[in-house]
């Protein structure tokens, strides 16, 4: 039996007493934008550094001027490792469409007999993140030793602002730099055929703030009279797009080529349904740019999207009132080229030019990130992909990602590194809505396919 | 000295208890469109019910499938009148923005030395209303008897639906029928000149939600690709109105003529400056239709306001969010003959002619009322013009009112009866809003107009 076939086994055995650790950590509510949550937030981190000791790391909770990040090392020298996940969950609002508490993870049994861990952060991104952990638990436990340097990085922001990551990766540069990066924080192709994601959409989050008349108003004494905030926010809202479905603010599209040959006819190839992809979730027509295919759309083109608006009256009844403020949060997926910057600035010059002299607004900066890709020919994106498609008895498949993971970006920039992402989440794993699960499957061959990658970039 | 003269003396004398009184009305939590409230604004019914009969009126809480009603009589024969206030209140949201508990009510003197009572209903309406009871209160004290046959009608569901008034009158025809009839639930003209209103807009109110996939998507994934009910929400709500104000609904202002000629020359005769009625609440700038006055715009001309809207992620922070649904809170104020029920055709055709495949839509009905306009040169309207001008000491207004009141309408429909509407709100009362107040001296000088309509009316 070989090294690896041991530990693969002891990973077999052990799925039990994996599945109780993560939920442990999934009943930790480590909800980062809420302040609220910050006690419970770090308490997380503290588990994992615990959890990073207790398998051999030398692991500790690192503060920044926000939630703090978990370090831990094993071994040094090259070939070497830094792999990152992030401890912290999104929001669980609304908590009436859960079927039973966020926090109280539990394994469920499908009609077909599979099962899913359920719970807030089962997949994004605790359940993938042990998945790694989990792989280095079995090496040591089996081996009494990693097969190469590994450093560990779990950051506590990634669903919120994000701000403390930067600085933090240039503070301690030379001590997290290492060979390659790994990140488990992406999907799989489809639940049977692995991914490793090679290109990643970078963001710009914006909220915008309306304001009218300093109180109030009864709308049947101020009606049509007073700015009403709601009126100028919609509007503003509705002319982000023309009758094409292209976002309108100037220069948008700069930085966004035409995408090459060779990928259209990757992507072709690829066996993606619309129709089912859409289906899912109850939907059955693509809404955005006309003429430019669903992956194209999700993969390489930019978006424009309202992620909440807000104003006046939302409770029970009717309530017949100007309000005096309105506000939305507005984000833009970004590829290629694109400048975050230059995109805030006319986003908000959109916003000023159809302003009214009686309205005021306040914005504020949700996060920025360029697009990145790597150059898959490099030898981890080949020895990753063929770690994957020993588990999985599938060839894995190198993909575009729609989300935007920014630290990939700040890896590649502030640490000259490539990022290997390489995750086993399911396109209806329901990550930032209500009823988030993983599948045990996901989670079981999440953590044999991490431990067939150490191996193979080991050697 | 007179009777009058004796009654006026006496609702000065007494009016430390009927501030008293008052604060006891205000302390109840009578919120009609919340159920949460539903007890204490039967509680509230209660103490208005106990409040006649301890006048001497023949009092009782009446039932309705919502919220109870109060009547009451006193004397019978004619002349008689028929009082309506209603003793039910708006919601108290954003609660954080009042200076005190909403339900501690609280006699502040201002810079001026003149003073408030602040608190929710102060003027809307149980402030009014009470200046009616007081006055019929110091007839009864003084002289042991009112000077003509007096019914009371009381509603609890004026700042909700509303629904179960047009059967109440149907049903309670005959017993509430009488001369004519009286409201306290509009403003004076400023705060030295007494009006009477004697035409009120009509409303048309709805509410829809839109729906887009079967739960909130990652905006990530799904951006472009899914339908965003918020883009679908702020194109509909953007789409009403036109670059020069006007709404867009078909047919909209189909029996909305223009301005009668000699009206528009009394309003214009007005002292009324649009700049400082916009100052008053931190606006300049009129932003309805184009061309027209803001006393047009909000006397006779119809208006399309949204009072709430939202979807997605509202809280603190951020959230890439598909929403899977968005709302809306839209209400219209109908003038002349406009008919509310074609409006509200007209404006869901509007909605689905907007609305992607992949989205559906519900609507529900919050209130329909036609306009309203009263012949003045009937007698009593010239009899209270009279008292009022005595009062105030400042010849009193025939003014156009830009709220509904839909019981004017279902009284004049229903009954047969003119409705003679005389309040004392101020235009700055924050009704509706927070920091709800009532001058101190619209309250007592209120209740001395009341006592001498009473006496003219009685004659």
């Amino acid at each position: 039996m070989s090294d690896l076939d041991r530990v693969l086994a002891r990973i077999d055995a052990d799925l039990d007493s994996a599945i109780q650790r993560l939920f442990t950590t999934l009943r930790l509510k480590s909800i980062s934008t809420d302040p609220a949550y910050a006690a419970e937030t770090r308490a997380c981190a503290e588990w994992h550094a615990a959890d990073l000791s207790a398998i051999g790391f030398d692991a500790a909770v690192r503060e920044t001027p926000g939630h703090p990040m978990v370090v831990g090392h094993h071994g040094s020298g090259s070939p070497s490792v830094l792999f990152y996940g992030h401890y912290d969950v999104q929001p669980v609002d609304p908590l009436e469409l859960w079927y039973d508490d966020p926090f109280e993870p539990a394994l469920v049994t499908r009609p077909d007999g599979s099962r899913e861990i359920r719970g807030r952060g089962a997949a994004d991104d605790k359940g993938q993140l042990m998945t790694f952990v989990e792989a280095c638990r079995a090496w040591m436990a089996e081996m009494g030793e990693l097969p190469l340097a590994v450093s560990v990085l779990l950051e506590g922001e990634e669903e919120s602002e994000g701000v403390n990551l930067p600085p933090f990766l240039d503070a301690h540069a030379d001590e997290l730099r290492a060979d390659v990066a790994l990140i488990c924080d992406t999907n799989m192709w489809d639940s049977d055929t692995p991914a490793v994601t090679v290109s990643l959409r970078g963001l710009c989050g914006e909220e915008l703030t309306i304001y009218g008349a300093d109180r109030d108003l009864h709308s049947g004494f101020y009606g049509s009279a007073a700015a009403n905030p709601n009126h100028v926010l919609a509007r503003i809202l509705a002319d982000l797009r023309d009758a094409e479905g292209r976002i309108t603010l100037p220069g948008f599209y700069d930085g966004v080529p035409e995408l090459p040959e060779h990928l259209r006819l990757m992507w072709e190839r690829l066996p993606f349904d619309p129709a089912s992809f859409l289906g899912e979730v109850g939907l059955g027509e693509p809404a955005g740019e006309k003429g430019r295919s669903v992956l194209e759309m999700t993969w390489s083109r930019p978006t424009c999207e309202v992620n909440g608006m807000g104003g006046g009256y939302q409770g029970p009844g009717f309530k017949t009132v100007i309000p005096a403020s309105a506000s939305a949060k507005v984000s833009f997926r970004l590829v290629f080229d694109q400048d975050p910057h230059r995109i805030r600035a006319a986003f908000r010059e959109h916003v000023k030019a159809r302003l009214p002299r009686d309205c005021r607004v306040e914005f504020s900066e949700h996060g920025s990130g360029r697009a990145v890709a790597f150059d898959t020919s490099a030898p981890p994106f080949q020895k990753a992909r063929a770690a994957l498609t020993d588990e999985w008895g599938r060839e894995a498949a190198f993909i575009g990602g729609g989300g935007s993971i920014p630290v990939a970006t700040e890896i590649k920039e502030k640490l000259g590194m490539d990022v290997v992402m390489a995750g086993f989440g399911l396109n209806d794993d329901r990550i930032h809505s209500p009823n988030e699960k993983y599948d045990l499957r996901s989670f079981h061959k999440g953590i044999r396919s991490w431990a067939r990658i150490l191996h193979a970039l080991g050697e």
